[in-house]
């Protein structure tokens, strides 16, 4: 049985029906915290009642700076969205720790940005260090992954689509809430990744809803193909990609090839003043919430809860 | 006067016509050893003779982790190289410190890569935190960047031309060759930064020259710009791009705009073919060389010597 570990200004909890039970640890990191999985069990065993969650103030349960890397286009329903055929070639991206705020935090838009976007992710959490050169089979995952956390990988889609490289577009302060829960899991539940379901709403309205089902490529192999380069280490950081359902979706193939023809200052304007009439973007106000949750609640990393505003 | 300083497995030297004098120190890291400028003066500064620096092993003067972040194109000659006309926004992306390898060490091709290419870059090493929002005037660079070193921003081609992100492609292990020296700033060096001029070799024929006069955003507005969503500490390595003459050159535009009506598959076959006849790209065996320096010595950040090797 998973357990959820919260984080508030006052240190680190375990929760469970709501109830917050103080985990005694000096752990001060994410990964300290690991460290002392005693401590954490202790907590989860202990009778005591609790606080109730709602009297808490949520942070990010991971802890920065770490390492934040995220997989480029990994569902097959936003490969879709992204008007990719044929085989997409699995891709890593950085975005920059600054950018992990609380679940519950604004979503700062700033003021040079005009299409700001969301991007449910499921965030797997390492437990353990993941040398360049390593292979993770699916039965290694539980010894290289501690945990879960819910994402929303936001992204500015004209600074993305312009520069090409995502790291700038996703990577401002406030562009990662995350939390509130980190469920660490035990090696059994690891069978249960396949039935989460990632849902993010606006104002209340479904936007994106799909499970681990759709997924290409899965977290063991995931791991493999970003250790062919890049080490890890407890407490770091992997986004596993969004399902379909954003606001930005690509223009039909024959719009993108003739567009394709065009000097890519003339073909961004057209782009864009397209997008200008799409209502689905993310506006000083909003209200978007998000979850992911086994069907069961077995595995269920709580409700993330983000007003958008404009930077002041 | 600027002062080189070098890092070898016993720890920090300062370095004056070859000879090494050791730096009365406990830094670990870079950053340590930016916080004991006052160490550094003094070794800099004492009478000894010193130990020939040949007689030393150069480590990386940066240590890691730290932040890796590079700048796009960010040279005219690289740009045309690059295809790229009229306007390039300013674009940033990152490497995985883990690439960060020493001066005289090897450039180790993995087995899955093909076009193995080269990047002189000038490195800036942070010398105070950069908080997101920071605005750096030309005047203020002493406050912020501590000093330099010679970088190679090693590039796996068909990486990244097929990722579109290059972020693997420029961080496995080996790819970015640091050193040997940190230059360490004083205030009126940066007067000087405009003349440095940026070699590589291979194999001792010249692939890249150029100066600095050539560069597009200098680093007072890289910092500024990076500041809008990134922050920085001391240690931290800012890459400044890389001068034209790479292997890699862009198709000609009108051969472009026929292949991105293909579907990306075939145009990254019909373009790896032609590539294939390229000799230009790094093979087992090559020795790269490479230099930054003003013309007077006033700034020299040392050779750097790196053969190419293949993966075993």
């Amino acid at each position: 049985m998973s357990t959820n570990v919260l984080r508030t200004p006052d240190g680190w909890w375990a929760v469970r029906d709501e109830h917050a039970v103080r985990i005694d640890t000096k752990a001060v990191t994410t990964a300290g915290l690991l460290a002392d999985r005693a401590a954490v069990r202790e907590a989860a065993a202990s009778g005591e009642s609790g606080t109730p969650v709602a009297d808490l103030v949520a942070l990010p349960p991971v802890t920065t700076p770490c390492r934040v890397v995220a997989q480029m286009v990994n569902y097959r329903s936003h490969a879709k969205d992204s008007g990719f055929t044929g085989d997409i070639p699995p891709t890593f991206f950085r975005k920059a720790s600054g950018s992990v705020s609380g679940p519950h935090e604004a979503i700062v838009r700033p003021a040079h940005v005009r299409f700001l976007d969301y991007e449910v992710e499921l965030g797997l959490v390492m437990g353990a260090p993941l040398p360049v050169g390593t292979v993770v089979e699916e039965r290694d995952l539980p010894s290289y992954v501690a945990g879960l956390v819910l994402t929303n990988d936001v992204s500015a889609r004209d600074v993305q689509l312009t520069k090409t490289q995502f790291y700038e577009s996703k990577s401002y302060p406030t562009f990662t809430p995350t939390g509130p829960y980190l469920a660490l899991l035990e090696p059994e539940d690891f069978a249960r990744l396949i039935d989460l379901r990632l849902r993010l709403n606006v104002n209340g309205v479904p936007r994106q809803d799909r499970t681990l089902a759709d997924m290409i490529v899965r977290p063991a192999q995931a791991l493999t193909l970003l250790a062919r380069f890049q080490a890890l280490d407890p407490g770091d950081l992997l986004l596993t990609g969004t399902p379909g359902g954003t606001a930005l979706k690509a223009p039909p193939k024959p719009v993108e090839k003739i567009a394709a023809l065009l000097p890519p200052a003339l073909k961004w304007k057209a782009f864009f003043n397209g997008q200008a009439k799409n209502p689905r973007y993310l506006r000083n106000g909003d209200l978007v919430t998000a979850t992911i949750a086994t069907p069961d609640g077995h595995i269920d990393l709580g409700e993330q809860r983000t007003a958008v505003a404009d930077a002041t």
